[in-house]
């Protein structure tokens, strides 16, 4: 199933989902395909598709409900369950997601943080002390991890990568700048908002050309 | 030109510096598209062919000078100049975001810090005032300010981004949860860590059927 779902798929699942929530913490009971198309900019008919990939939702001319929907589309996610989040690289990036209230509401529990720096390890991050990155693969049996987030730079990535893919975890956010070569049964999704300002200055760029 | 240009071909052209510049620093003096296919995982045709987008590089045989194609794909990303950048928001995201070596080596110089928090306003970052983020078209018209990065709560992202768009903002980095509406002319890039996160929970949950 999941090879056929688009990434940009899963990404309007995931609009949805804020989008009914807020709809329902708004007192609104139904919401009909348009309401949803309209607050993400696309169609209606988008929206029906996107949802009927995964089953049969609402009556036609009645919308969906809210609460039904949106349940439904986080058993879709899989966020109708927590997931074991180990954090490898202990710094300024890794903090801010440590403290990402988001993270927490939506199901990701911080259960590991792990750095290379000596000075670092030992270290309290709230209930949590800093482990030395070395010792990702018996942290994740310990903790039963699920995801890996790598906040870590460049270089180190590949080694890290190398032990939580040894450690079988099949699930990365990797926020270092650099491509990593994994097996076909593990996800990456990678964050790189160096690239995403690069992107910016290639249209800002261009668009000047136009000009 | 940039309507032409996938954002996947912008993002390779992001690693192929990288690349570049690591090699660089290494002593290399020339790749071969091969070389450049390998470290990213693909093929040597679509290296040629994202950089044919841009003109001729290198010569059939000899692979491309190491530095010379640098500095071509730093034009083209017009990363041979700096930007000025405006981050509204002075939370962990955008203090992680401040303190990012990446941005200032990459060219994009923070020039003002706002909020929208009284107890923030007027605090010091580094040599910056946090400003009161209503004041945003003043700070953009006072520094010139490029690209504006939101790291704002999802109900405060609309706002900020009228007010941006209202100073002749065309370039938005955005940390918000939720779509931003903008007219045609100002290109937006978003990232969302927890919607990353829903990702791979999908990837983890549809794995698992596939077992």
């Amino acid at each position: 199933l999941s090879r056929k779902i688009s990434d940009s798929a899963i990404r309007r699942l995931s609009f949805y989902l804020r989008i009914l929530e807020q709809s329902g913490d708004e007192g609104v009971r139904t919401v009909s395909s348009r309401d949803l198309a309209k607050r993400i900019g696309t169609t209606a008919a988008q929206v029906r598709k996107d949802l009927s990939l995964f089953g049969s939702f609402g009556k036609r001319g009645l919308g969906y409900s809210v609460t039904k929907l949106a349940e439904s589309i986080r058993a879709i996610l899989g966020l109708d369950r927590r997931w074991r989040v180990a954090l490898v690289g202990a710094g300024r990036i890794g903090a801010a997601l440590f403290d990402h209230e988001g993270l927490r509401i939506r199901g990701f529990d911080f259960v590991a943080v792990l750095d290379a720096d000596p000075e670092k390890v030992g270290r309290r991050w709230r209930n949590l002390k800093v482990r030395d990155t070395s010792e990702l693969p018996e942290v994740v049996r310990e903790h039963a991890v699920d995801i890996v987030i790598l906040a870590v730079p460049a270089y180190a990535a590949a080694g890290v990568m190398d032990l939580a893919e040894e450690a079988g975890i099949r699930a990365v956010l990797n926020f270092a700048p650099t491509t990593l070569r994994v097996s076909e049964d593990v996800t990456v999704r990678d964050v790189n908002m160096v690239m995403e300002l690069e992107a910016l200055s290639f249209a800002l760029s261009h668009g000047e050309d136009r000009e």
